[in-house]
């Protein structure tokens, strides 16, 4: 079925108020799919009518799949009786989750109908921090004593578990209450009805504090291959689980703000299609204002540089300028592109800056070398082609300019030849320089910035262009200027 | 316990022949983290020890964990007999995975000593092509016919679940072997005995082909929250499926491509640091290349506009071109960058066109708004301060040029305020003209190339660049031609 056609059934369905098949739907459409057709519907009567008469199992996971829109005026639509139905088949992360984008009466709503110990749940989770562990794990876990009983452990899952976000990891703890070890389903269901967790348990679990970064989080779990994760608070003690499943989004999450970044647009808090134009702006603007102030220093450079006697008796030498500038911001961006997601995937840390320093010097000589090589040819070409217009290489002919092509054998002797070739040499040098100068900038300034617990992938890179924009024109001037000296040309 | 003294202790108890702290690290410590200590050792007697005296149970999983340079040591250094063992432990797309980089000698004696079952699953995992479902899946699941009974289904996971890749998701085949839905764990666990799958399964189940890419397996994983997914052959029979684990890593794996094309890096087979430093170049230098080459239309435009009589007569137009070259590249950037995740992610695919169209074009029109008055403003502080030398806004003093400050008075009236002002507008028109095409044309090219099934993060940005470059420069001289005829200031 193609998600139109199920758009359609479920609307229809709901107008004409069909339960059955609108019951034999949710029972096999996934949720998503289903909030996705409901997204779009504008009457409250309608977006309402299956809160009420689908079994609440299937409503909860629905309303967290809603967008926040939909979800304000579902609990304005609802009684108190059906909001705590709704809420108590919900998962306080999710509710939290939702809660988060929606206005505050809604929030008060919300907390006065629900259950204590839901409230509490909600409560704690809204405290912590955005992006910490402790704002995504969930507090609905099975924590047993490690001195139960396989058997007596299956017994309470199965009158337990219907409330837990996994019954695929059990969190064992002793007489203290510390977190000692974790025990899958799969082990529990292998081993024999009279063993204690405490024989089968694994002790070689992975957790982490409710302050941890979720970016760390995630890492964890890429690593050690989780399924869940114990967050534990201060004390050691478990105050919440993680599950795969929240992670897969951070992981999505935390690399589209990795290429947000690296892309200079402010991280996004909704969905690209959520977010409305002028909020995008808003993320757009400000960065290309820094950009913009941050390259004055590039405008300066140039503008006393295209003056200097050498430039504007050689005008063919600003042609090359924009290429210069490109290619040191091409070479350096790859290397820090590389950089900020080693950091962030953790593969490695400021710790292997010599490491990754040697490494990337070395690259840095064979990318320049193979780049500057190449440059002094194409530029050549440019040059003998009337690509770029180097007046030396051009005579007057029947009152017009015309190029002194390969075959009049004049260029490639004497005087024209030796200018061109200088004028190429002067460019391609200037670009060895750029590149390795972009490439080893490229690798100190993420890892330095990450050194000091700042985003890399923010401050880097506009750093980087502008660094190495200044310092290509002077050693471009400059060059230009020893040239000329050495050879006598100009 | 710091990694640096995980591996010490790895070390000692190894030398030392230590078996029972051996298998004391072995039950606690992560085999990641075991793998790492043993991947810089050299020496094969100390390497293959942990193979010969620790249960099979722990080193399969730590052989796949290894480094193909150590698997290789190892596997040339254990007896057959000890080898059968080894790929009995473990699993059948490990195993592909590891063979993928070992010589051809190594893959022929694995094959010659490994199991008939064993051997067919990893040869026709070996003939599936990279990054499709097929290539990930494993082939050890559990498969069971939906009139089976609760009971008897709990029993045969028991006896044979150790072998399976996961225990959690169990799928269900009719009489016709055809695959009708999946049973998970604990849903089994809360159902009565005497119920069969059939009554229990969800019908609603999210399956994948052998072909299908692993990035569109990865974002149905996510979409869907799933554990566990099916793989079906061109029959709708299942021959495999895919676990979550295996999906974290492959959306850590598109992240990275997509930042690496966004930064004109050819992806990397390896990790970073894996990669030694003359591949390195080879990712790094064509793309630079092509880059170059691409520019060569900046560069001929730029060439052509700096001889033009109006840029000859005010230089300081020339100053502002790094500006707005950056800038058009920045917001293109920006747009290219949302546009490339958001296909990544199947957040929207090149259906949502004229969506996203509608939508960027207002967000153009914002952000060149914005930023086309900053940069009026801006340009007109770079002038009055002397940053770029409007030589109209000089004049000369005790024999040396200074600025005509606005304390003067003269810079505010007459020909000098209305020359500053014109410079600006013509360049801030530029700017406005230049965001709004850049911006444009970053939502066509990505998803036009989409549409045509090409990758849209290599192909789109370099073609943005050349595109807003060369129509950017057009038009600023066409805006400074217009504008000295208009004014009549030049």
């Amino acid at each position: 079925m193609s998600e139109i056609q199920v758009k359609d059934l479920i609307i229809s369905a709901i107008k004409n108020k069909k339960v059955a098949v609108l019951k034999e739907i949710f029972e096999t459409v996934p949720t998503i799919d289903i909030a996705e057709a409901l997204d779009d519907v504008e009457d409250v009567s309608l977006l309402i009518y299956p809160f009420r008469v689908i079994s609440s199992e299937y409503t909860g996971e629905l309303f967290a799949e809603l967008s926040s829109e939909q979800q304000e005026k579902i609990i304005n639509a609802l009684t108190d009786k059906d909001l705590i139905k709704l809420l108590e088949e919900s998962y306080a992360d999710d509710i939290v989750d939702s809660l988060q984008d929606l206005p505050a009466n809604i929030v008060s709503r919300v907390l006065r109908v629900a259950p204590t110990d839901l409230r509490k749940d909600i409560n704690q989770l809204l405290n912590y921090a955005e992006n910490t562990a402790g704002s995504i794990m969930t507090t609905e876990f099975i924590e047993m004593k490690n001195t139960v009983h396989v058997k007596d452990a299956i017994a309470q899952i199965r009158e337990k578990g219907k409330d837990a976000e996994t019954v695929y990891t059990i969190f064992v703890r002793d007489a203290k209450r510390n977190f000692v070890g974790t025990v899958s389903l799969d082990d529990l269901i292998f081993a024999k009805d009279d063993e204690t967790l405490e024989d089968i348990m694994d002790r070689d679990f992975v957790s982490c504090h409710v302050n941890d970064d979720q970016e760390d989080v995630a890492n964890k779990f890429k690593r050690y291959d989780l399924n869940a994760m114990a967050v534990l608070n201060k004390e050691d003690k478990i105050v919440g689980i993680i599950t795969i499943d929240d992670v897969v989004d951070i992981i999505v999450e935390e690399a589209n703000e990795d290429v947000a970044a690296l892309s200079h647009v402010a991280p996004l808090e909704d969905s690209y299609l959520d977010t409305p134009a002028w909020r995008m702006a808003v993320k757009c603007v400000p960065w290309i204002i820094i950009l913009i102030i941050l390259g004055t220093f590039t405008t300066m450079a140039l503008d006393r540089i295209e003056k200097s006697p050498i430039f504007t008796a050689i005008p063919v030498l600003i042609s090359f300028v924009p290429t210069l500038m490109d290619t040191g911001g091409n070479t350096g961006g790859q290397t820090i592109a590389l950089m900020i997601r080693g950091l962030g995937t953790k593969e490695f840390s400021p710790k292997d800056f010599w490491k990754i320093l040697g490494k990337e010097a070395l690259t840095a000589v064979l990318v320049s070398a193979c780049i500057a090589l190449f440059g002094f040819l194409w530029f050549t070409i440019e040059q003998y082609t009337g690509i770029v217009t180097n007046e030396n290489l051009f005579v007057e002919m029947n009152g017009t300019m015309v190029a002194r092509t390969v075959w009049n054998g004049q260029c490639w002797t004497g005087e024209f030849a030796a200018h061109t070739l200088t004028i190429s040499g002067i460019v391609a040098v200037t670009l060895f320089i750029g590149s390795f100068l972009a490439k080893s900038v490229a690798v100190m300034l993420p890892l330095g910035v990450a050194a000091l617990k700042k985003d890399p992938a923010i401050v880097a890179q506009p750093i980087l262009t502008t660094i190495v924009d200044v310092v290509s024109l002077i050693v471009y001037l400059g060059i230009a200027v020893a040239a000329s000296k050495m050879f006598g040309l100009f």
